[in-house]
């Protein structure tokens, strides 16, 4: 079910004031511009830009899936319904339908059983319900645009699902970190999201100038400021900035958006083997250095499930692997130059074998569909295994190649694919449907390999549900308990995003 | 007094592997490569670069300029100093004239009365060093290149003075935040210290790839690792950076270096008035885009000062504004061309009157000097009052204006001046002599005038001491008091830098 509904919810653009980079404030207090929503808020599979899964077989719960126990939060009663209404009219939603979509995730993977979908419009309104819900030791599952890979987003039990729906609104910040389609500025923060142009970017956690934040006892707390530089006290935001809905919920955003680059080129490119790759990336680096804004790799496997399944054409001969080289500066002439050269070079010296480059925006588009689609196209191949590891960059391939000996048959597909340019891999591994066996070949090799190579088990997806275990094979014991001390500071009863992040306490 | 002594301590650089950004570890366990020790420890002054003030008056004590109280912590034994010794022995400085050095900040505004050094040489001395003071309830005042420009590095009282010259070297670190001579890594980052490219490589947030830290009791907190993605529970490494200390002791540090540029330019521009100076910034940032590296800016005022105290030419004709640009990129040829068709712009339109330009090594220190030596200069002024602070770009200079008028002759100089593409004024008055009549008209009007504009009073500097008070005037009591129960969280006995970053609790 696919509800056009326009937002009432508000954003803002602070224009530049001369020769200042924009800054993008999001949220309750800015209001001034209303913008429509794009795909509407009960459409998780849509949002993602294709076709919903109707008529798919139904998505079995969490807690009957996985090991888990809920914990003694109270249960929604008819006198809570009634409070939570009387804080947003009209916006207590409980008609199952609606109700369902939000209680499972995009990957239909996982699937919470709650029964209460609010959707607050202001902090004050986000702080009203946190405050009841501290009060009566109330469960709640934040959710932006539902579009998380590790089942953060979606509850694990009966928690209330708080939607920021009508609060969150992309406006222009796709330049900074490869924002898409309907994912919310307040998840996208929550999770940390690196995304395809980290590379030139960096990391949320230099470009989020300042957050609101509802604690968990309906405190209002704003950290929200459009300055670059502010060394008062402790950055508190930092704490809030990838912590997944644990430790408060992100009601504003302030964040640092760099000008649309006036040219932009994408190279798609052929190579031999994966040791060309990591050549192809240091000459890239040499030669186009502060023009280049994103370097992808896939392997041929994907590229085949691309093609398979999506019926998109690859632009260059059959290769082992491929490349994505992206360019974005201030001058149309003096990018073209280097990346003519660049391209010259890597063509001699056997690095790259066939290639080919859009300039004009929609080719440009089309070579971005052939890795950004990859996802789409694994879900079309079956049951998916995830996997979004960091590892140095020389060894980011030996997994695959190992994997796909250790599973054999097992396994329909392994693939690799991911951001070359800052140690990021997406392993994937699919088979016709879920398998203990599959998995328990899967787990816990995988983490362990990673963290052999002191690699991280999450380099940008988060924890979430999913992966809250392993964090011990990224993270000592030490850290691991500092977390949960803040965890326990902030959140003295755990009714935020329960479940999540942290692993469950014996 | 100065020791040429060579450091024992270690510092390694990762090598990059093929087409990776080179990463800088730094830190106890990672010894491979000696490095001189460029200043020697006990020279403050030395290490800005300028000569020492010898002979000048005796610094008055900080506890008799401010209003501060010792809160009860031990007094150091004859007992603690022979436990110390067995720890580090032969590094339990007790000697009066090296104690004294480390007493006084280099600005020689504020000054302890420790009477007890320690050189820890590594995280498990530190450790250990902390347990027993823990234990003891033993005050600790870490020290990285006493640098800092709010008494953040010095005692107050008779807190023993943890120097870490011994642990920290700076190697490449340069290009990535403008870290320079002495100061040291560790406390950089306890500082999150901004400096002249933060417009382009950004904040050490986004930077710092891992730390290791000390806690107050003497645990090791392992948050170190060189990858560019981890998205593995809370971002702890992030409560250290900026907590100036008094959270935990940073030990060792891995950071982001971007790579050298290949080509940098510098162009030194006069421009007739402010209005003027955000122009050229307008017009720099579109045609300079991606070269662009730093954009400072001074006031007639502070060239004159830098000219009278320290005998520097200024190479342009005399204008009430000066702009300092500098372009850092990967071609000669391009980066000329961009930057010969801004000035061709900016002095055709009449935004700058005149401008010099230099391509060589020498002549690109000689104008950096021009900016760099300004804090030099003024401190041959006379006494400083110091103020660093964010505003919003279009009224950065309003308060210089406004404070002439307000302090008339009570004032020597009012000079303004700073990173005007990070929105960050450095303003400075100077006086004969510090004075409490200046100082009241100077505060609390500075801080007000800028909370106003949703400014912050500490843009880059940090509290330290000298500023905790103030802290109030850009965060509300919610945020101070979370930061106050995350100080109670992690040192709980408060003894990791008191007085320092977080105001009094009455």
């Amino acid at each position: 079910m696919v509800l056009h509904q326009m937002p009432r919810w508000s954003a803002r653009l602070f224009r530049a004031p001369p020769g200042w980079r924009r800054t993008c404030v999001l949220g309750p207090s800015m209001g001034s511009r209303w913008l429509p929503d794009r795909w509407g808020m009960y459409s998780p599979l849509v949002c993602r830009g294709y076709s919903s899964a109707s008529g798919s077989p139904e998505v079995m719960l969490t807690c009957k899936r996985y090991p888990v126990q809920r914990l003694p939060f109270s249960t929604v009663s008819e006198k809570d319904l009634a409070a939570f209404e009387s804080i947003i009219p009209g916006r207590v939603i409980t008609d199952p339908d609606q109700v369902e979509a939000c209680n499972v995730d995009w990957l239909r993977s996982v699937r919470g059983c709650s029964k209460v979908l609010l959707r607050p419009q202001t902090s004050e309104e986000v702080s009203h319900i946190l405050r009841h819900c501290h009060e009566r030791n109330l469960a709640v599952n934040p959710q932006g645009g539902n579009t998380g890979l590790v089942g953060g987003s979606v509850p694990v039990f009966d928690e209330i699902i708080l939607s920021t729906a009508l609060m969150n609104k992309v406006i222009s910040f796709h330049n900074v970190s490869g924002a898409k389609g309907s994912c919310h500025i307040g998840g996208n923060v929550s999770t940390n999201a690196g995304g395809l142009r980290f590379l030139r970017y960096g990391s949320l956690r230099g470009t989020v100038l300042g957050l609101e934040v509802v604690l968990a006892n309906g405190t209002i707390l704003n950290c929200l400021t459009s300055l670059r530089k502010d060394n008062t006290g402790y950055d508190l935001k930092q704490l809030f900035i990838g912590s997944e809905g644990t430790l408060g919920i992100i009601t504003t955003v302030s964040i640092l958006c760099p000008p649309r680059p006036q040219a932009v080129n994408v190279a798609f490119l052929g190579c031999p083997g994966f040791a060309e790759v990591l050549q192809t990336f240091t000459t890239c680096k040499g030669m186009l250095g502060e023009v280049l804004s994103a370097f992808e790799f896939m392997d041929a496997e994907c590229m085949r499930l691309v093609r398979q399944h999506l019926h998109l054409a690859i632009p260059v001969q059959e290769s082992p692997f491929y490349a994505l080289v992206e360019t974005s500066g201030s001058s149309v002439g003096h990018d073209a130059e280097k990346l003519g050269s660049f391209l010259e070079q890597v063509l001699d010296s056997g690095l790259v074998t066939d290639g080919t480059v859009a300039t004009d925006q929609r080719k440009v588009q089309t070579l971005w569909a052939l890795r950004e689609r990859i996802t789409e196209a694994l879900s079309h191949d079956g049951y998916v295994f995830k996997y979004d590891i960091s590892l140095p960059v020389e060894r980011l391939y030996d997994l695959v190649i190992d994997l796909r000996t250790r599973l054999g048959p097992l396994a329909k597909h392994v693939v690799g694919y991911g951001h070359l340019g800052d140690g990021n891999l997406h392993l994937n591994v699919t088979a016709e449907a879920f398998s203990e066996g599959l998995l328990s070949s899967l787990e816990p090799y995988v983490y362990t390999w990673t963290a052999e190579q002191q690699g991280s088990v999450s380099a940008e997806h988060g924890l979430g549900f999913k992966k809250r275990h392993v964090l011990g094979y990224s993270k000592p014991p030490v850290a691991v308990q500092l977390m949960q001390q803040l965890k326990l500071l902030l959140d003295p009863k755990g009714i935020l995003n329960p479940y999540k992040t942290l692993p469950a306490q014996d």
